[in-house]
């Protein structure tokens, strides 16, 4: 293996000769060891990828960069977003706090390619661009990694999580519809109750998301709030006039996203309240995902000794030793994402509440976590809609068997003959294992004609009035 | 101690004879022995004062309740509203997770006061009101027990919560704009980084505090809507036309507040996301305000041997050992209430996933979790603020001590000279003990009168660009 | 109401004339309006009279302390103990981090009810027992209130914790040994699977609540180790020549527990990971019980329409609409319990990882939470196992039904057919409708004969080899 | 790209012809695409490559296997285990939560890779070896993959987690050892306080983690017991006679570590307690750890504005605007993995609390987490350990001039001339910005050679009696 020395404020590092980094990456490479390498999610380089060329942009307007510099890491960027550089960035998130090593990583990068685009080979002679002196100017890693975390996170928001709670939302607003005069039982405290429409039962989940993409949606503004143009501790020192309104407003431009300057840099570099929030409401959802999950594999149980009530698709063989067994595996691959953003917002929390003076240094990891709570629910969410949601059909058989056995069906005659009364009918019927019907004879509180007037199941779920 | 009988549907049960609560309760009582006894938080009993009655209105405007009854069962309310049978509610969290036996605990003891009311004896004649038929007309605890947590969230948030975080955003609001000229070292990484104002400083708490506010905020409307209506499972059974919406209506005129009749009731019974979405905000203002009551501390510490910037009014003797010492007590009680209430928004998540079918039966720990922590949260935010940060002082003898120390004032001189040899500049000054212009001029890259023209710790912080 | 004049060193406070805490209580109750009053656990209040009586002991055993100053202390102290002057410590969790205000709490209710012992007046005259000097000697709050949450979370562990669940497993074990014949069907991803018998299925609640008191019992030696002895830091100072060995044996003796004195004091004061770790398996617990009550309401659910394979006592009407209705109560009461306690672990891990230097302070929030958890796991257990798990009993008609509809039982077939052949029954007669053995025999896999012989639920139980 | 065709009991899969993996991987890759791929940990699957060796080996052993399918079957697993096949294994955690695709996965593999060994053409002619019937012989993927998971876990907890948590405390033994006689000030609640040695202060860390060690050794026998032999439910069911206890015996033996088969099998494939014991106690280290990593970051703080009682090493340039910062950048990446295995030890509670009747299908999700936690606290200790603690040294003039200025010292007092008194001396001195010494002898309370005598910061840490 062949390296060449970089240099930095602290001397020289050996670095492999194929690699664009330079000395601090190589130093924070050797010096955290922790976990699988380039753990640190591309989402956040390409996040940098934008700022640093916004910052071009917004320097070179403001006349502190001239335009050679800044076309060269504009290219750069461009090359990076469009994948080219991805295995240029080898750093874990168990670094530095800030991820100061990250953005010279950036910086290290786009200094050496520009080296290599403007003609001039790495390491020799002068160069072509510094990456402190040009490609970090006017920036602090303490207001471009906040930057380029929100940019991550809200491109994933945005492109990946609601798309794919959107599609199951729609999926089951469809089936809500579908199966709107489907009469089912229903159970509360998971026992026999009144009915319901299997329409019925679903338009709660979709309100569910609904609600939850509402809450996510609420959570955006903060999330557009950019820190770039704060620096090292949110004064702008060492920034042009003008500089952080206009690198955010060309951040929107590259992005395609409404980002703006955050009205206050302390607030943006200290403290990252914006990802708890946004979090929070990506923990909601998971805390929704799982209860819909939840009923549809119970409402699906059997095939033969469970509840039975809906089938859906079988995808794969369940089981390794049970033969021609089908499970609802998507509810789990669901449930399963579910938990880890329930853990997620925990670890997010942790790091959020421990900020200190002008710096919150817990930045990487909660980045990170936002940035796989909010893949893995969309993802979860599309791939429950593709190979779940949109098989889900009612066993009519089943539903309508479940239905005329249950007790609860009394409760119809609460308004008639009064609730002490309807309980000693369902009561008796219980302990006889005899029907509702024959009971209310019986105990002469109703007749067989006003029986079936007022116990009708589908008069029973007649909407809300 | 004298007991009289009481019945319901499982038979007879003894209850204690100067007490006004029934049979169930009497039941809930002895089966769930489970934590101290009542702890069932008031604020919910209060929520189903208001309930009963405004289901008793809408129930005698609609034709299924005589006037004579909803006259009763509104009195009863309005006693139990002013206080007066708070200890006739004896029942505990940890009950059925429907909290149908603290619906019944109201229902009975509506009933049996109202028995009195009306110049009847409890247990004697025919009962001037019957729980489930009238005081529980057209309800079921299904839809009763959210309602009544949504009022007593609701009404917590916006009676306690934002108050309590409003005063101590003003009062930083205030000391923001006080030490706005307080130029003082930053610290980033818990190190010596550019100075800023004491006033830039505070301002990054308020707009965290503004921040969470809205975030608070945001999530009222969901809290806003209400199951009653909903009755068993959601289909409102049982209930006259236009049921739903008229008592909503009702709970809003009472209690002042903007509640409405949820559009989705399954969603309102088998979820209880709305918590999970307004605790989510209070566990945002958690993380914040650890992290301003963790940099006050932080800032006051010493008196000798600390940082000792700030200066923080002394309440109480802070050691039982230690003659003299004072310590930032209000710091510690903020500290800890947020550490309950991570806490406790975890333990919502759990309830919160776990609902089945038609009914979640986490009700009663979701919601007294949400109690707490938005009494907490106000509270803590009120005391704060009182004992501690209407106090805060600079110290600006240490202040100025530190901040001309630093050798972070070398960043001025990265636009004049690069960074590489301010750095060689900063790095040579640590080494010998020496100060930045001592070092600058030795090095030879800075003259005395540059130095003291650039290097100006009061033009570093000059806000933002 | 009437007020005396108390004294600290920082001047004068009034106090009400009929309460024996002095001036530091009373600031406390003044500065520290935050949640309800009171809501220090009493636990800890009796834990502080064990530790001041001891300390009194050891002080005048290595001769700093009269023996008539000890004993008016410890008269107070077993007064206390005994339930007298519960009304006398009014403070609440949210006060001082360390603790101290409860200490002062103890130390001026001990001082003044020592005063009326020794027959003088409080606030007159000269001090029988001095709150700091005497009641406090040898001892800070820095060490006497970590001693205190040991001695109170140990007791409830094993006073508490410890009886309640083994009552369950008790319980439960007879019943997996009752029921060890009962051949039920097994069911995997909540599907139908291979069966086993209602005993093995009881045996694995068994097993974890086992395994679950074995991890709580583990963590009993690091939380018997106290802090007393390390005063102010961890270094003693103030303390006579033997204390902390002394002292820890007198509260061993008092409480009848084998508490020891910490090996190490700075860790005892500056980290409470002995709470950590008990509340680790008292989590553990909750996790396990979550499992083991969700198992039995799902399989008790019905009466009709769910699975029903058992029936559990009914406590109380489980509605206030339903007539009838009887609901899995106990179930709810102990899964709620377990939320609680996964959101108190967390709380729990907030405070602990907070400590700074030689003291944690977030020692009330962290023993509180502990202590709840302690009582909810062991008073959960205690009413579920009287008021559910006695009364299980299988439905055999149900169970049957269940088994014998399985398609899983096709498993049997795989050592004699192979598994692909199995599926093909198995597939096929889901998709038929029909039964396994009419389809194995259709599909000339297997002769009747051989079915009978080969798929017998009773032999694929078989206990394990 | 050129494709195979594979079957499984559902029909036809296109497999990518140049990949090792079967019909059931394939179905898995396409029906679960969430998040990044191969996330699966591949510690898992070198955990099956050990249990489908051991399990060949048994089956053979107990005749049910002939040797030249164990032969095959054993070649492949240790051409597996060498890492020959990592690129096989394309599965995500979130799939089915049994785990049974990567069940399925290795099976699939074993059997193509046994193909080649064997001379033939995967997809030709008739199988050398069966996937199900023989690599999966005496198996369930309910039984394998907690057996896989629990090897993988145990494996990374005594080769990454304890070694690299006893790099760390004997590192700060050592450094406890020789700062044995560095009086230096104590701090409680961020206050100036009486003194101990930095020995002292640092002992407390080593007792933290001896702690933490040995609560994690606690969870070992637990986590030591093997679901393998337990089958489909826990029975056991087409197991050979004696195959579970032997099972377990050739783990042992291959992986070298003590492993037994679970006493009870129906609690290890429905709950996976034993992961939330083990990671009960990897977040006690993690509260330890975060305590420890605070206190050396704000110990080290400055270099000349913060408290800058001891030096680290500078591993980096900190900064990329403020030239020569150095920052406690292993602090934060290690306090980084505290919040994260926080986080963590809430989702496998989650998951853990969540299994239903015979088995938890969290598995994946559980087990994904355990193993993350394992190598992050050990990978982050290592290198907290390399890069700062070996490098930890006082800085005694700082120190020296800390300890002096200290109001507290005056608690030596408290002995002498009693509390009261002491703390007027420290008030008044407070007030006038004295010193101790002059305040005590204007007062009037000591000599001047009392003072001397008697107020001995040297005399004030000696140890505990």
């Amino acid at each position: 293996m062949s390296f060449r020395i970089e240099k930095d404020t602290m001397g020289e590092v050996k670095v492999p000769a194929d690699k664009l980094w330079g000395a601090q990456t190589e130093r924070s490479r050797n010096n955290f060891k922790i976990g699988a390498s380039a753990s640190m999610p591309l989402e956040i380089i390409y996040g940098f990828a934008y700022l640093k060329k916004a910052a071009a942009y917004t320097n070179c307007e403001l006349g502190v960069l001239p335009i050679e510099k800044r076309d060269l890491i504009a290219a750069v960027c461009d090359e990076i977003l469009a994948g080219k550089h991805d295995d240029q960035f080898p750093l874990v998130i168990w670094q530095t706090g800030s991820g100061t090593q990250s953005n010279m990583n950036a910086n290290e990068v786009i200094a050496n390619r520009a080296q290599q685009l403007a003609g001039k080979i790495i390491g020799e002679g002068e160069k072509a661009i510094q990456p402190n002196d040009d490609v970090n100017k006017s920036q602090s890693s303490n207001d471009t990694f906040p930057t380029g975390m929100h940019i991550a996170i809200y491109k994933k928001v945005v492109e990946v999580t609601i798309p794919g709670v959107k599609q199951l939302r729609d999926t089951l607003k469809k089936k809500s519809e579908a199966f709107k005069n489907v009469v089912k039982i229903g159970r509360t405290h998971l026992m026999d109750a009144t009915p319901l429409t299997l329409g019925q039962e679903i338009s709660g989940y979709v309100a569910q998301l609904d609600h939850g993409l509402k809450a996510l949606e609420n959570t955006l503004p903060h999330l557009s709030e950019l820190a770039l143009g704060g620096t090292a501790v949110g004064t702008g020192l060492n920034t042009p006039k003008g500089y952080s309104k206009r690198v955010a407003e060309y951040i929107a431009e590259f992005t395609g996203l409404p980002f703006i300057t955050a009205p206050n840099k302390f607030e943006a570099l200290a403290a990252h309240d914006a990802l708890v929030e946004t979090h929070g409401a990506l923990k909601q959802l998971a805390v929704s995902l799982n209860k819909i999950a939840n009923d549809v594999r119970m409402m699906a149980s059997g095939p033969r000794s469970g509840i039975g009530e809906i089938i859906i698709p079988a995808n794969e063989p369940g089981s390794s030793i049970m033969p021609g067994k089908v499970n609802p595996t998507q509810c789990e691959a669901l449930t399963m994402v579910c938990a880890q953003v329930i853990g997620n917002d925990v670890a997010i929390s942790v790091g959020g509440l421990q900020g200190h003076y002008e710096l919150n240094v817990f930045k990487p990891v909660m980045a990170a976590n936002a940035i796989q709570s909010a893949q893995l629910i969309g993802d979860a969410c599309a791939s429950f809609n593709e190979h779940c949601a949109v098989g889900i059909e009612p066993n009519h058989e089943v539903i309508k068997k479940l239905l005329n056995n249950s007790l609860m069906l009394v409760t119809a005659l609460n308004t008639k003959i009064g609730y002490y009364k309807a309980a000693e009918i369902a009561n008796t019927a219980h302990t006889n294992g005899t029907t509702l019907k024959e009971e209310a004879i019986n105990l002469g509180y109703v007749t067989a004609e006003d029986y079936d007037a007022w116990v009708k199941p589908e008069d029973m779920v007649g909407g809300l009035k």
